[in-house]
């Protein structure tokens, strides 16, 4: 019986599975009621599709990528006077690095020449801590020296009477004279008018989707005003030639300061485009960082080293190092249209 | 009363809280309706298992970044010929800027060659508004010319008979004559036969979640093939070597105007790649936008000045300084599989 | 009849839309069900505030965003002895290219010297198959040769007594010899302390939403450990100083391989910050991967040309050409902080 019964329930709860569930309805045949019940849909419907579609623009298609080219191009002149070079004019060509107007480039602003480096054999730095020695034996044959500037020849150069100097290294010599940067050293060199210097950003843009795109030089711009205006956020918001002076001012750092050790800064432009209203509302803003200062005190700053290279009437090739200190600008562009569609 | 009758009022609504609200159900046991019901759940479903997931993919991970690596090689040789140098011979090691096979260089098409500048004293450039000068007082010493080359000598240097002229200053002398890009101009020359240089563009994709890779030079192409196809939408669609005329041509724009004037183009590679099929459907599309159209007419085009330094005997520093115009040329990669899991 | 009890059905099916409809539900005043279906109404939602919100910070926000520099800084030595160019020592300011610090960069590692290239008339090199020819009649004059080095001047040179040889070309002579990239090679020279080199990273990154940044470059680290520390996976996974021949064993490759004929490498620095904790967790992860493996055997490796310009007495420029092999660095920062607000 028992198990009768449970196959029975078995079989029950099976066909039910074929039983059809259904709400109990009341269908209210009010004229009244009926007339507010559509009235109220249709006010939903009507909202929908007069608020959110059309002031709120949700119908938009929210656009990710945004096509960008930088164009740079600086102006200013500098002069500097050294022991080794004498006067010297920087021209933009000169303190430009890398010179070919890139959104990332680096603005020479002081430096440290070591001019007419030969090959050949002299005493290694005695900044660099492996290169001391106290006899010839610390100086083994072929070695290179651990970040020093070159192989060691076997000999232990000391001046008369110390008991301790450094190696004699194969090298490109003279070696530099590790400075500190320190302003007024004889053997460094600040270009001051580098706060004059002009930075001519030109950023073209493009959202893909919408086949629009925009300049931040306007092309309305008479050619005399562009010539001669300069950014400023309340009076030029839209001028796109900008002082090095004012981008350092703007990221709340002190310009000696970069000027003597280097550092880097990030130019963002954003562009916030409401590809619904007229085109020429879609304008960029600039905003000015300082993007390392973050590091602890002796990382900070900005330089390298790099060369000229020469070769004499013997075709003797010799060479001119400067180690530069200065300001890196790294353009970014962000963009953002306000069009969002419901249809991703 | 009032205030007991508002209690019980209160103590009603709030108990009412307690209330269980359901729906009135019917169950209905006919076997009809009630397969009927269950075939329409089982086709939903089915539907959802056999047509979303598998056909439609939707199952799979979309995946977001991808990770590129592009490396360019230019080949084609030009002839310049100028009054300052010559006849001059052009390999991708003189027109290339940077010549390290980035994604991002610069083509040079057009020229103008200043040679020999030294520091010294000379002229200011009638072009530059702020040199100009009526007398010696109208060029005070020291003062750097704006926007010009160098600094006042505190002269000013006048034709004879003229009323005004230009202030002396200390600079790079002699100073670049400012030309217009124009064709047949002495001073300023093209590159012909850029029209026929060559790119290889490598660009190797990784989708780091599938640990997926591909390039855009085919394993299977035979090296023979590879050396001397070229291009074309519909019957090279995947030779990876692309001839600048061809470039120019598929952006809309003139080959003529860009060699003169320069100019920025963009190269975006797209993949789109389905990584449930066979890896060798996933291939590029390559698409070709001029980048630098929307500014005013004065401001398109694309040059910037570099320079070369020599020393003479007596260790005087001399440079060449060209203004090159040309075609700046970024490679971008977007890459997209087609895979989509439900989980995100 | 028929027409007017179709109207009258049209009608009410007219009217029938203003009928309101609703499900009929039960009240079911049984405290004790209500009292259940409170409390597990209030078990979701105390579920929801306790557990996603508190637990799982699913209330932060998701930056999407994030801001970085990176500055690069190599040191090390090598020497090599060429036939053309003798003994010589290489600095950082000699094998990396570009110079300035960037997060791409170039290291040469192995070279071909061509020196003292002048413009000029000599014989094409035999490796152009365009530039073969049996008699002065396949070297038409002005015509440039294909993938080759310069313009034919009309004649063809051949060696005494055979039947063919090359186009005579006017060109930068002499013309560079193709050598394969092989080991010792008389004209081809390996930097072989290119494994000792070390690369100093520093990253800075910013979360702009939460006005968040840091580096890479622990402030706490006391100034000496960072002198002398190397990256180690397990021991030093914090140190940003990183040996180049420990980067390209972190890829999988071969360390010799790589030195001869090139290839490009990605360092991927993965930043993951949960900025509701303390801000010293957030910490970077290094991860090393060769990105240019996929391409068939003869597409391998990474070389290019760069050459240094020269004017002897007379004002002729010459100039000598490396064909440089090397490593790629591309370092690339990807950033997540774990912040995640319902509201997007």
């Amino acid at each position: 019986m028992a198990s009768n019964s449970c196959k029975s329930k078995i079989l029950s709860n099976v066909l039910s599975c074929l039983n059809y569930k259904t709400g109990k309805f009341i269908i209210a045949e009010s004229k009244r009621v009926g007339t507010l019940y559509r009235v109220i849909q249709l006010s939903i419907i009507g909202y929908l599709v007069g608020y959110v579609f059309l002031s709120k623009k949700s119908y938009q298609a929210k656009e990710e990528s945004i096509q960008s080219a930088v164009i740079t191009k600086l102006k200013g002149v500098a002069v500097t006077n050294t022991a080794e070079s004498g006067r010297m004019v920087w021209e933009p060509v000169d303190y430009v690095i890398p010179p070919q107007g890139d959104a990332v480039f680096f603005i020479v602003t002081n430096f440290i020449e070591t001019p007419n480096q030969k090959l050949g054999n002299c005493a290694e730095s005695p900044d660099v801590p492996d290169g001391h020695c106290k006899g010839d034996k610390d100086c083994a044959k072929g070695e290179s020296v651990k970040t020093g500037h070159g192989f060691r020849t076997g000999r232990c150069l000391r001046d008369n009477g110390k008991s301790s100097g450094t190696c004699e290294i194969y090298s490109w010599c003279p070696i530099e004279s590790c400075h500190q940067p320190q302003d007024g050293h004889k053997h460094m060199s600040i270009l001051r008018e580098a706060e004059n210097f002009t930075i001519f950003i030109k950023n073209f843009i493009r959202f893909p989707k919408f086949s629009f795109s925009k300049a931040n030089v306007q092309d309305t711009a008479d050619k005399y005003h562009l010539k001669k205006c300069h950014y400023d956020e309340l009076l030029e918001p839209y001028c796109p030639i900008f002082r090095l002076g004012d981008i350092v001012y703007r990221t709340g750092h002190s310009f000696q300061d970069m000027v003597l050790r280097g550092g880097s800064i990030g130019i963002l432009i954003k562009w916030k485009c409401d590809l619904d209203r007229d085109h020429s509302e879609c304008k960029p803003r600039y905003n000015f960082t300082r993007i390392d200062i973050n590091a602890s005190r002796e990382s900070t700053g900005f330089n390298f080293r790099h060369a000229r290279y020469y070769k004499n009437e013997s075709g003797e090739v010799y060479r001119t190092q400067f180690k530069v200190y200065g300001i890196r600008i790294n353009i970014m562009v962000h963009g953002k249209d306000e069009c969002i569609y419901f249809v991703s």
